[in-house]
């Protein structure tokens, strides 16, 4: 489902000599994973970070405490700190931050199926949220882990 | 294929209030992605790291330059440091690390199908070689994340 964005990502990341990462919570090491199941992605890709927790995510991407503490993990705010956070810790080109809610169930008074996306380029920074619904936690999973690789995709077409 | 043993891996680990963590090299965050996979995970597993460059391995990990450039990556000396390095970093109870040669290809003058596992707990470190061979580059990655939780689920067994 995710192999022909991988392909088309590391197609054009190649041809245009630039470099990506992932700052990974509910997807859990699935963007990266996509990204690395094609051969050659060594080229555009050198690092990622599963930051499940709080303090991962300070810990390994520099998200203030003051911003987690005033918007919660799953917040366009967050994801945007992530997303830089990321591309300065991997030196990268391109970064895609993904935080939500793949249930069951939701949590800090939002709902099962939000998830909030950032991205970071030389470009300046950019984030959305996007609510997938109870769909399942397999089905939003996926759905993130397609859509970062398409936020990636868009970034690289831009630079 | 991966649910069953993540399944129980969550289920001893909460049970014995052990905390996990992942350093990935040739399978790129598939076995953080496996571990939550499964709700409630957060439980067990609050971050992990995706270390495809030797840069990254050295960066996140504190694996030393002189141990990849006498041994290369993808060797037991490595995926123990990766091990030692990921635990010490997340500050968690049981670490795996994976480094291997996914393909199509050899490198390093070694052959397509070699991987590398490190696994640390307070018991000690402990690292394999595994020649799956050259069965394609998805089945190598899904072969090594199935036996990356295998080793997290031993280690836990032995805490």
């Amino acid at each position: 489902m995710t192999q022909a964005l991988s392909e088309q990502l590391l197609a054009l990341a190649t041809d245009k000599r630039l470099t990506v990462t992932t700052a990974e919570s509910c997807t859990g090491g699935m963007v990266a994973a996509a990204i690395t199941d094609i051969a050659g992605s060594s080229t555009i890709f050198e690092r990622g970070f599963v930051t499940y927790s709080n303090q991962a995510k300070h810990d390994m991407l520099g998200v203030r405490t003051e911003t987690l503490d005033a918007f919660g993990a799953v917040s366009e705010e967050v994801a945007r700190e992530m997303a830089e956070g990321a591309r300065s810790a991997a030196n990268a080109d391109i970064a895609v931050a993904i935080s939500g809610i793949a249930g069951p169930g939701g949590s800090e008074f939002k709902p099962e199926g939000r998830v909030c996306f950032g991205w970071s380029s030389i470009q300046g920074t950019g984030s959305e949220t996007i609510e997938f619904g109870a769909i399942g936690r397999d089905k939003v999973r996926q759905a993130s882990t397609k859509h970062a690789l398409q936020k990636l995709l868009n970034a690289a077409t831009l630079l």
